[in-house]
Parts: structure tokens; sequence; C-alpha cells
């Protein structure tokens, strides 16, 4: 595995590889690895000849107080578990490397950024569209693997790709989880054991809501009273939203007709954890 | 030459054509050619193996009040001039292929935009920005020509490539002007006769500028003020405005110390013309 921490050095070999006629997967990671980004790393492994990692902790992507200093890294350790899922490249660059002095430059993506995460956090995903939109052209990648665990942000970049015309394909992976059904997140290091243990209210509430859907409700409300209840019945626990909306333009829903995407943000202790699941007929997306 | 309307088809063919192993060149233009336009063709023909034109008038950099559904278009005579100076392909997309009914996404460059032509026109440079994006996504120019008549547009667009990490190099071709000094400019047309006259303040101005720069004047009000009492001079015109700034970042200059901007924005009748060069040792950038 080649480790690289140039944007040029990154680029340039990117696009000899282009030229060479093989097929790019890119994975974008914060680091701090678990089976989650592994997985992702193995859907690009199956689908292309080179897969290419990013690791970096992305700035622009944090509010001013949220957890840029303090989120876990582990460049080490993060390195040898993408040898061993069979990455060619890592691009790991600093800080510098990405924002020179004078950046000023934004992609933002209007709509599908203001609901769910996007009010809590109103500068997030402009931070999301930015790196990724710098990092697409950096990897020059045909196929992108995201998780589905961030089902907003694989929304807000699939448009952004589509919008400006991104020559490349957006592939989301289901969400990984801990045999107690967690979602996997690098943010459930913070958690300490009692707080693992709340933790578990946001994959009930997903399974709370599937149950009802299937015993025949359709009433957005009555799902989000259900969760809401369960959630605040778990300690430690603060609810940041209860979401019921279309899986597209992420528009809230009152009456389930179709496929309908819950997503719910929870924080737990200090840790702010976000799941979901597409309910309706497919029940995924 | 090839003529392509369709977005899909426009990349696939400059994909195969990178693949081949060429070097493509493009040059962005609203159509309604004139020999500025022309020669921007001809500076990427001289450089590249493949010339890319688009034709595109892009509604997002138009303001509610300026002159979208006026703007001269002449498709048929666009594209016979295109073939005579040896452009490849022209691009020439309808809106609905350019902007999809669900298009929310806006590439941005923050600073350089809040100066001269973006303090009356508030929205332009985003639409700029957005189009030049997905043009260059489209068709994957390894080198992009611009004209510094638009002098703040090739700024902003050599900041986003930068900032944004777009693999292609920005070439910037000078003015090229009437035989009277008159930048050409597609909005040319709008102009009358006695308008047409008094359009030469905009060169004027340069040249009083350069003069007095020449015998030794530094402050930058004083340039300003000679200027404004030129274009005064004239019938029917109107000051948008005057302004000497630094050549890179376009802040204000006050006292001229090394290379500066003169850029100038003068309504002439109803139509806004600009104009620009840079003072000081080497008289250009």
């Amino acid at each position: 595995m080649e480790v690289i921490e140039k944007t040029d050095g990154m680029q340039q070999k990117a696009e000899e590889l282009r030229l060479a006629g093989k097929v790019l997967g890119f994975v974008p990671t914060m680091g701090f690895f678990h089976e989650g980004h592994l997985e992702l790393m193995r859907v690009a492994r199956k689908h292309c000849d080179v897969v290419i990692i990013s690791i970096f902790v992305n700035p622009m992507q944090f509010g001013p107080k949220e957890d840029l200093t303090a989120y876990p890294r582990d460049l080490e350790g993060d390195l040898a578990k993408a040898r061993q899922v069979g990455v060619d490249i890592a691009f790991v660059p600093t800080v510098d490397q990405i924002y020179t002095k004078d950046f000023e430059s934004r992609v933002s993506v209007e709509k599908v950024t203001k609901h769910l995460c996007g009010l809590s956090r109103p500068t997030h995903f402009d931070g999301v569209t930015t790196i990724v939109a710098k990092l697409f052209n950096i990897t020059k990648p045909h196929l992108a693997v995201f998780g589905q665990k961030d089902y907003q942000q694989l929304t807000v970049i699939s448009r952004m790709v589509k919008d400006l015309n991104m020559d490349l394909q957006i592939l989301g992976v289901p969400t990984y989880r801990e045999p107690d059904g967690l979602a996997m997140s690098s943010r459930n290091s913070y958690l300490n054991a009692e707080e693992r243990k709340s933790a578990l209210c946001l994959k009930k509430s997903l399974d709370l809501a599937r149950e009802m859907v299937r015993k025949g409700e359709t009433q957005s409300a009555a799902i989000k009273k259900a969760i809401e209840d369960l959630v605040r019945s778990h300690p430690y626990t603060q609810i940041d939203y209860v979401n019921l909306c279309d899986p597209f333009t992420l528009d809230d829903v009152d009456t389930l007709t179709g496929e309908t995407l819950l997503a719910l943000a929870v924080r737990v202790g200090k840790t702010r954890l976000i799941d979901n699941c597409v309910l309706g007929k497919a029940e995924k997306r």
C-alpha cells in the first residue's frame, strides 16, 4: 500500500492510473477505522482495480463548538487495517495541504442540507461537500463509496455529483452494526459503559418504527411520539431530532404512503449519535 | 467540427479523448462571437490537440433585472466562425441539459467576488463559478482559456480552480480591441451611434491613468478623480465603479506601490461596459 501525503502527488498518481485504463475506487474517511469503514473499502475492492482511501479530519465540517480537537485519531492503526483489506493507496494530507492560506471557495447544496442534521449543524454540509469535491478532484475516482449511516451526507453528495456533472458513481453501503445493533461510529469511543447501554435506544427506535408500520401505522406523528417515549426512557439521552421524511428530498412526511426515511439524532451524554432506516415496502433505499 | 448538444455525450467524448492521450483545450462562451472570442480559440488551438468550445447563455449568472432575454445570439454564425478558426468540438447544450429540475448546488468564491462587479451584481459570480465548474466536469480540459477583459472573472475562476484542486490550467488572454480602442464585447451590439462614441471613454480612462502613473502619480484618489471627470465629459455615461486594487486579492489600493489593477464599469445608455488594465512596472498581469 502506497501512502501519499501531498495533494499534487496524489492527483498525478490518479491521473496516471486513469490513463493506464484502471478503474479507481475511492473511500473518503476521517480515520479511526471500525468495521463499517473497512466494509466500504471491501466494497470498493470488489468493484475497482485500484482502491484509494483518504484519511483527513476535515476542520471545515466541524462547527465552532463541536469535537474537532477531541475527534479520535489512530493513523498507524488505520494504515495497518487498510493494508489488510487490500487498499492500494492511502491519501493522508495535512490540513495545510488541503486548505491553503488564501482558501475562500465553497461548494454547497442548498435544499437537502436544510433538514435533519443541517438544522443543528448549519455549516456542516458545506464543509462536507467542499472537502468531498476537492478529494474527488484530487483522487479522480470512477466510483466513490459512502456509508448509509450518514444517510443525509450520502443524499447531499449524490445531489452535488449530479448537479455539478462530476463524472463518477456514488455507492451507498448499508450501515454496519455492533452485535447488539448499535451503528458503528468512531464517536462510539466517547461513550462510557452506562451511556453505551443507553445508546441502544437508536436501533430500538428503528425496530419499533418498523414494527408499527408492519402493523399498519401510517401517521408520522404516532411513530415519532412512540420513539420519543422510548428514547426518553433511556438515561443520559437527549433527542436532537426524530424525523420521517422523503428519502430523496428529505422533505417532511406526515402520512406514510411509500418509502419513508426515518432518521434520528440523539445525544447520549455528550456524544451525538445518528441512525436511520427506510420504512415502507422495500424497507431500504 | 462536431456539434454536441447532450451533456452525457460531451462528457463521454471528452473522457475518450483524454484516454487517447489528447491534450484538451476549452473555451467557454455565451456566443455571439467577435474577434475577442476567436482569439481565445486560436490560443487554445496553439496549445492543445483538441479544442472544445461551449456556447451557453447561462441564466444563473444574470440578475433578475439584467439582460438575459435580450442577450444577443447567433448560433449558426457562431458555429461557422468556430469552424474557421479550427475548433474541433462545439458543445451547445439547452438550459434543460445544464439545469435539471431539482438542481440546487452552487460553487462560490467568497472574497474576490465581493469587489468590483460583485458589488452591483451580487449573484453574478456564483452563477459564473457554478457553470464553469460544471462545464469543466463535462469537457474535462487540460487548459481553459479566458479573456482578461473580464479580469475579475478570470481572478475568481483561477481562485476556484486552485481552491477546489481542479486539475487544469487557466490561461488569460489580453483584451482584444476595436481599431479605436473599445474593448470587444457582445454587449457592444446594444450601442447606438452616439453611445458608441461615448463608449470610448473607458479606453481613454485607461490611457489617462497610465499617463498619470508614468508622470509619477501614486495616489489612487487623484487617478479616480481624473477618470471620473473624463467619463462624465462623455454624454449618456453613468459610472458604476472606478477602482484601483490589488491584482490578485482585488482589495482596494490607496497608494500605488507595485502593480495595481485599474478596473472600471460604466453604463453607456442602458449598456453596462467594463474595461481594465494593470498599472505599474510591467503594465500587464
